[in-house]
């Protein structure tokens, strides 16, 4: 954890449940945030760019729009960046750098056509009101293709039926649901409608895949959060004095839909079907046990894959990159059982 | 509201999301509630009754069952009784005697299971560790039938993310699905499996529904949420200085699925659909909105009514009943437009 940006994962002892809650949901910032919260009065949010007219919506105008609530799941970028096999750059997150909420606000689309975007309109740029560092001029800007913005990217106000906190926002967010956290701009103030991808060092440096000695502009950039599952219970390197032991979980694939989460205890030889245990709604992890008899005490390793349904299926291991994005790999969770 | 002992309704500011959130859930208790919580590692679950063995289950043994996650909106038998036409004995809620949350525990046919229920097993008692008044013996039980136990009931251990809150019963409490909160007993320390239901206060001379004059035993025991719709913004005797009024609330019917909801703001002579806009999960509330274009300024009633998926329409009244239960009528909400 840092506290200068402030940077914490969600310790694994609280990931047990489908909702994540606002207090210990994951924070991932780039610069120190502001001390108090925007004046709810004289926020305005500006939109610009490839428009017909350019506006300014207050937040009285941004609730008079239609409302939708939406279960995401929201994972950093380089969520299990630590857990590759070579180390690559970037905060040190393990698995805690994810989780779900009930998210509520409008649809982009909703807001942008109070605008009217122009026919070369491309991407949506967003821009929010973190303080740039004092030694740096960086701001955080971040654009997303045009028809994510109108297909399923939502500005949310609140989250699990609280006012979006400080942390996460206040009071407005861009959410390309299923997509990773660099895509959903906090304390938005500022949409720009562009004809190319917005530029800068948060486009062109960083939040790419690319390899060592690879211009960083011309990786990919991340966008959809990967299949994947993290398992949450046992813990890792825990010991267990027992013979039935609940292995528990939750599987997400942004953009695609988990159809099966499957667990091994024999290095991936045999996999057995997990059950799922909690609610199922599109762009939110699933949650997921299974009920693993113990036969012989000993050390064992409990892998968990997540399938897709169109079958992709999770890798043993991602790809790396040099700034260690989209670690998607299989976690091998180590325990002993010594059976009473 | 009351505070010894605690009963507070949700202000409907509050009442917007899907998620009601833990801090603000309605509270509802017959007694004071402990101080503290209960020390986790003490804590036991005794079940007994009709059962082929006496077991007392510890938090860990609760943990080691399968859990279940699912959403599940509670309502307090009382809400709405300040609204009828003609005054009845109880707390005086309004419509803030209500909330959706995720819950998380296990089944109650898993536990019994455990235990072993004879073939003589008809009802399922619960009792907590609320204390009884200090005037008062009358401890807080309640029963329900087996089916209900068996098909669709949990006990659960958290709510929206967070251990269960000492307020809402910490460690365990009941939850029958669909059903009012008197069926939901909190800081459960004991399961009696029964023949009969049970006896006593709180199941023969309140949670029943019957006429003046009539004994109490002989009313119906209150059970599902009746089906019905709050409208939560704009407020009740709001003045509405715009021609586009979001008209939004949420609608819910215990047991039975919410297909439509309908809203009327020329006292009932013609409805026009609302739309749905948040997750639709079973025993959960569905938020809903209608864009209301008012033409004419003037004074207006909002209706709004439930349709159910058996085609059960919500009724412009609720039949009136000594203790005021099950108020599901249509609520009168009362604005006026100033059209800017």
């Amino acid at each position: 954890m840092t506290e200068k940006p402030l940077n914490a994962e969600t310790p694994v002892a609280h990931l047990q449940s489908w909702i994540t809650s606002n207090a210990i949901f994951f924070k991932r910032n780039q610069e120190q945030i502001m001390a108090t919260p925007v004046d709810l009065e004289s926020w305005r949010l500006l939109i610009q760019g490839q428009v017909e007219k350019t506006i300014e919506l207050s937040f009285a105008d941004i609730l008079a729009i239609p409302k939708i609530e939406v279960a995401n799941t929201l994972e950093c970028s380089g969520n299990g960046r630590s857990l590759l096999g070579e180390k690559a750059s970037g905060n040190p997150w393990t698995i805690g750098g994810v989780g779900n909420a009930i998210w509520g606000g409008v649809r982009l689309g909703d807001v942008l056509k109070k605008a009217g975007i122009t026919s070369a309109a491309r991407h949506v740029g967003f821009e929010g009101l973190d303080n740039p560092l004092v030694a740096s001029t960086v701001k955080f800007i971040r654009s997303i293709p045009l028809e994510k913005a109108m297909d399923s990217t939502i500005l949310a106000y609140e989250m699990n039926g609280e006012p979006l906190p400080l942390e996460h926002g206040f009071p407005l967010r861009a959410l390309a649901l299923g997509w990773t956290g660099a895509n959903c701009v906090k304390w938005l103030s500022k949409i720009t409608i562009l004809e190319q991808p917005a530029t800068g060092y948060f486009m062109d440096k960083v939040y790419r895949v690319f390899q060592k000695g690879e211009d960083p502009a011309s990786g990919q950039v991340v966008t959809t959060i990967p299949l994947k599952t993290i398992i949450t219970s046992p813990e890792n390197g825990a010991t267990l004095a027992r013979d039935t032991v609940m292995v528990r979980g939750a599987a997400y694939g942004g953009e695609a839909d988990v159809a099966k989460v499957e667990v091994s205890v024999d290095d991936g030889k045999t996999w057995r079907p997990a059950e799922f245990t909690g609610p199922h709604e599109r762009y939110a992890w699933r949650r997921w046990e299974y009920k693993w008899q113990v036969t012989t005490a000993g050390e064992y390793k409990i892998l968990a894959r997540a399938t897709d349904d169109r079958q992709q299926v999770q890798p043993m291991s991602a790809d790396w990159n040099v700034l260690g994005y989209g670690n998607n790999g299989i976690r091998e969770h180590a325990v002993s059982v010594t059976i009473q």
